[in-house]
């Protein structure tokens, strides 16, 4: 009965030819389609019975067309039908048509209507059924592309601010062909490789650029922050040991030394001729640095002061420099004078000669492999009493006189320690704005990679780029507004930073590990996207993100924990910004819960809790609004939450850890409101007014994003209701579908020399 | 006027010093305590004006007391205070009866008021001043321990189930001294040690295990996931390799191929004699693997099929084994005869000699190295019109016969290509198989390290471990949970493959393609938190997390992209398992879309919307209730949406890209209620009673824990309002802070064998 030329001779039956094409094609036929289509079969008048039967065998799963009959259907219909028809009923019209123009009169108006009354029962909209023997097939999705028309180098201008030059200076040195990536794989060469560059990099002036002008320096802070920055584009283990040399070795000689410090020491560490480090952490108090063990006993007698490691697990650990390079260091250490603890103080302890050897008493370990960064040496150091000069105390803060008496302006040994740790804060600078270049580089690489790289596209249309899919772009398109957020607020904490006073010094230590915390969790979800946006090749080394990944991951433990650093956040902010910042001891928070006074909150606005028109969605007061609301709230309930734990008779030291969740958030909700008003306040600053609409729409995308991401907390509030929650989820969706035409401008924007941009698929 | 006998010749201003020492200790005056200490000072009617000018310089900080007059006055309270006070004017008159009994009795009732009074408003609360004088400060927090008294063995055999016995015999071969780690760093040494282990595995009979028992194996496909599952808490890398060389090799010939074909390969397959590759990836095209280019062409005259890579970018990409061992592979290419395109099949391709010596017309490209999984050797390949006997077309779904011609039982080569994919599913159950591994191995290391890390404690009390904290236990504890939620899951999905049928086929698909995309990412997740919870220890290689990380990342991408497979899973579930999986042509859902019937959706309970009760919150009934809500109603909305899109005349390409979003939170929520149902039933299948009650505060914790993560959208949805959400939260922690004591001891459930623990820190 299977006859090949049977439909040829009977050329009417063309009409359910398509219908039987389209059905077999993509599918296998379900009990449902069958039966339509069999009641079809059964109810068209004009056939016969034997035709009858020619048909049904095509209604039988357990004998199929075979493959080629199949092909030979499509080629039947495509040679027929040129033009595109209403419906696949048409179309079997046409067909019938092409071969016998005689039948194709016959088939009436009736019978017509049956088949597509079948076809609408079947569910084959005419449309869709149609794409299926079309070469083309456009649609909105397939449209979207590339076309930016804001002024790129403006922008570039605007982020750099006032330090344009210094980017270019450091951009030139590392797009330098000498400036290769090291080697991965074996740790010393990779190690020497990075001390190498690191040498460069002195020769060219930028280790002691933020030193004194008689040290070799500039005197210039900031442009020390655009250099860490900068070269974050190129090598993450290169910026971790030029931080560590001119940071955090330099650093502390600077601001905890005196004259006789910086005279002695700054010169040669701004020139690497004396490399360094900073042996603060030791193995078993890292987060707890105040519990440090390691001991600086005074000796009256040859004035000089013994450190020592008192068990194997005080050890200094995870010390950048230690395992190979590094000659002297800043110890942090208890100062025993006569027996009596005058807490911890820093000193200026040798580790190697200048030929590298060495030094007696000290021990030092390598602490081998790491995730990432293994172009840094850190290691382990023990001390077996070492003695060093009483000189070589860094003693700003305080120091031993000649008499052997301890002396110092802050009485509370606690007090001064976290006051010292204070002046450290640069680390909590440099660390964010590293990692937001890292986020920049790996959304550089995935969008461009995402805007060419194509796959599935609509039937038998071309493929269409993956950042034209929704999904990618909620991946991708958040965080790009969310790094162009950062970036606005990392530089007002930097000038915050440049000009503080006593008075605002905490409030800036607080925003600085909020912001620290903030930043770097943000690039690690943020590199993750990128990693899972570029498939296999984003796993491949070649293609830079599995370096960003390995190298920042580390970032939201350096320079302390994130999550512990958030919970300070929330107790700076209980205690507004009174005490010293880095103490876990709770009395002064008490003090504030017991004797604040009712806060003064922001009230709901009843009409606003539904409103969910775009002109009110896109309006920058209400983002404001809303996030201080949060932040209002969280931070008022967080307080009442621990005087009722506290009344009720809880310890104070249980009363917070059960709320640590809450005062994580309190911190968080703290720190995307400084982003947003900063974020706003760069905006109402830009002169130029054709940066202004791509500027707010990423303000938006940023502060819906943020909404989004908070709704639960919005709905159990009553803030907002579900139909406002879902109305910003649209317009987050809405905002990164407008943005996706611009995303790889708004990488360009950024500037990254392209030899950083190693990726082979950037 | 500082005078340091002033106190000892005037012993009742001690009354005073207790709380000058609290005020001074621990921070700096604030402006509103120095008056309240001034007005206490002088509202004394008691003292005269020099005793009270002595007092007073105590209140300037221009001139705190010195370091040493805090440490004597430390000293002092100290040497009086034995027991303790109830407040610090006690403590005062304590000290003031210790130097003079005299005076301490002069000190009047009021007198006393007037300074508890002060304390009060200052916000010194007595029990927390109390802790500053005390050596030991028991807390809630403190006592928290491990001590768990459910049998572990027991759940350990539980989570065996059948399995126990393949289990141990893979321990016992990993366990083994001569089992070591393969060195990292150099690519092509630690390719060859991980070649070397797979050989060795491949010589205990793991590789042919699967495979029928005339070709060496055991004919045991449960145990070959067993073995895969096991060898993960070793090194990644092997397990990768393994599963290429014995399951997508292997496999592939096993289930494309016929009987011919599995007499001439199986057996040396399996004892890794012939080791090969599956070369399915190509460079442009990975997801939408339909697409891909390479062409077989068929030749009637010498009865070869020749492969070919049309152009550069039409290679395989990423595939495993291909740099360097790989001496044949399973190519998908597009059948070609006599011009017409079949569709994509398989073949079997020669690469390498058994010397390794390339085949002409074979280029191979190192991939280099990875992100992870560097024991692997990834490579890319092109052919250059390599023929092949028409014999090694794996012809189990299509083949050509004796006349040239093309057979298939399935007409559309859509369907057939999916067909044919469909039966390689195993993939997708291995690797999440082996990410929950991984993530097991992580947790064990991650909650060890977390119960013996101490940092921070109260005030002058020890330092209790990190595990105590909430927000540690909000990091690890939920996750714990989930993991045993995901192993029953992942049992059944495995129970389901191996005796899956025609009728359940594209269920099972969904099924694994769910679970897998669910598992890696909350792998991924979870070695996130594990990272960050053992901070820099986490980082150290030493200590396996960053290989974990490392390998387990590309889970996400590889068998399938996450976001890619959410979707199928979602379009599946819109389909109601009617078609082929994996298909991302459209017609079929509209099939659905248009003739679906209402769904009879679960309706809310209006007075479970408010329920805050415990019995409630951790009734496994409301658990599941309100997964089945969610999952019901997020599909039907997506049903809906899709219709009403598509009605409105846009095109079906873009009505799913543009809920591409919603359709991933389908899938999500569909996994999310199988993975808790199957928990379910794996605790009321337990017999033994001691087991249940921390299955149940596991289930509960999961169940709780997805709820909290979703609570916006229950929120939105009107199916729970915020007092309950809160509520749940609350019961999150609660869970996870009684669940604490038994973390140690769930891990130890998982019996990961200690060499492969390898982490310094577990």
């Amino acid at each position: 009965m299977v006859n090949s030329t049977y439909f040829e001779n009977n050329p009417k039956l063309y009409l359910f030819l398509p219908m039987l094409y389209v059905l077999w094609a993509d599918s296998v036929l379900s009990k449902r389609e069958l039966q339509l289509l069999e009641e079809l079969i059964k109810s068209q008048k004009w056939i016969n019975a034997e035709e009858q039967d020619f048909l049904e065998q095509y209604l039988n799963p357990e004998n199929p067309p075979s493959p080629q009959t199949l092909k030979k259907w499509r080629k039947t219909i495509l040679e027929a039908a040129e033009t595109q028809e209403e419906s696949l009923s048409t179309l079997g019209k046409a067909l019938v048509k092409h071969h016998d123009k005689e039948h194709e009169a016959a088939i009436s108006p009736e019978t017509l209507e049956s088949f597509q009354e079948a076809e609408e029962k079947i569910g084959l909209l005419h449309k869709e059924t149609n794409y299926i023997f079309q070469k083309k097939h456009d649609t909105v999705t397939s449209q979207l592309q590339t076309e930016s028309d804001f002024p790129v180098k403006k922008l570039t201008q605007l982020l750099e601010g006032t330090q344009g030059e210094t980017i270019q200076k450091v951009k030139a040195v590392i797009s330098d062909p000498s400036f290769k990536y090291p080697d991965k794989g074996d740790l010393q060469t990779e190690r020497e490789q990075v001390y190498a560059l690191c040498k460069t990099l002195a020769e060219n002036g930028f280790g002691s650029w933020a030193f004194p002008k008689e040290y070799g320096g500039k005197g210039d802070m900031e442009g020390y922050f655009t250099i860490m920055e900068t070269l974050s584009y190129h090598d993450l283990s290169l910026v971790i040991k030029f931080g560590v040399q001119f940071g955090l070795w330099g650093m502390s000689v600077f601001f905890l030394g005196s004259e006789k410090h910086h005279q002695k020491y700054l010169t040669d560490i701004g020139s690497l001729k004396l490399p360094g480090c900073f042996a603060m952490t030791e193995t078993n108090h890292g987060s707890n640095v105040k519990g440090l063990e390691t001991t600086a006993t005074y000796s009256k007698a040859d004035k000089t002061i013994t450190i020592n490691t008192p068990h194997e697990k005080a050890c200094k650990e995870y010390i950048g420099n230690a395992a190979m390079h590094g000659q002297k260091a800043t110890v942090f250490a208890k100062l025993i004078i006569d027996e009596v603890d005058y807490g911890v103080s820093a000193f200026v302890v040798p580790l190697r000669t200048s030929e590298g050897n060495l030094i007696d008493g000290v021990r030092i370990e390598d602490c081998g492999r790491k995730m990432g960064l293994n172009g840094v040496d850190n290691g382990k150091i023990w001390f077996d009493n070492v003695a060093i000069p009483v000189d070589d105390m860094l003693d700003k803060f305080s120091g031993i006189d000649d008499h052997g008496e301890f002396f110092s302006s802050i009485s509370s040994d606690n007090r001064r320690f976290f006051t010292m740790l204070g002046t450290l804060v640069g680390g909590r600078i440099g660390i964010p704005r590293s990692a937001l270049a890292a986020a920049k580089k790996g959304l550089t690489i995935a969008i461009r990679y995402s805007d060419q790289r194509k796959q599935f596209g609509p039937k038998n249309g071309e493929e269409v780029p993956i950042l034209n899919y929704r999904m990618h772009q909620r991946r991708l398109l958040p965080p790009l507004a969310t790094s162009y957020a950062l970036h606005f607020s990392l530089q007002y904490l930097t000038k915050r930073f440049l000009n503080k006073t006593e008075d605002d010094a905490r409030e800036i230590e607080a925003l600085a590990a909020g912001l620290k915390a903030y930043t770097t969790w943000f690039t690690t979800a943020t590199l993750q996207e990128c990693r899972e946006a570029t498939g296999g090749k984003g796993y491949l080394w070649e293609n830079a993100i599995p370096a960003l990944k390995a190298d920042t991951d580390i970032y939201t433990t350096f320079e302390g924990d994130n999550t512990v650093l958030m919970q300070l956040v929330a107790k700076n902010r209980l205690t507004e910004f009174k005490q010293e910042f880095g103490d876990m001891d709770f009395i002064t928070v008490f003090n504030y819960l017991t004797n604040s006074a009712k806060v003064n909150l922001i009230e709901k606005n009843p009409i606003a809790v539904r409103r969910t028109d775009d002109e009110h969605l896109l309006d920058l007061e209400f983002h404001e609004s809303a996030f201080r609301y949060r932040e209002e709230h969280i931070l008022s309930a967080a307080a009442q939450r621990l005087k009722r734990l506290i009344d009720d008779g809880m310890d104070s030291f249980d009363a917070f850890n059960v709320s640590g969740h809450h005062l994580v958030n309190v911190g968080i909700a703290y720190i995307e409101r400084i982003v947003l008003e900063q974020f706003h306040e760069a905006i109402k600053n830009v002169e130029d007014e054709s940066l202004k609409p791509t500027l707010d729409k990423l303000a938006s995308l940023f502060a819906l994003s943020v909404i989004e991401k908070n709704k639960g907390w919005y709905l159990e509030d009553g803030y907002m209701e579900g139909v406002k929650t879902k109305a910003i989820r649209k317009m987050v969706n809405q905002l990164s579908w407008e943005l996706r035409k611009d995303a790889v401008a708004l990488t360009e924007v950024f500037d990254i020399p392209e030899n950083c941009l190693a990726a082979a698929i950037a």
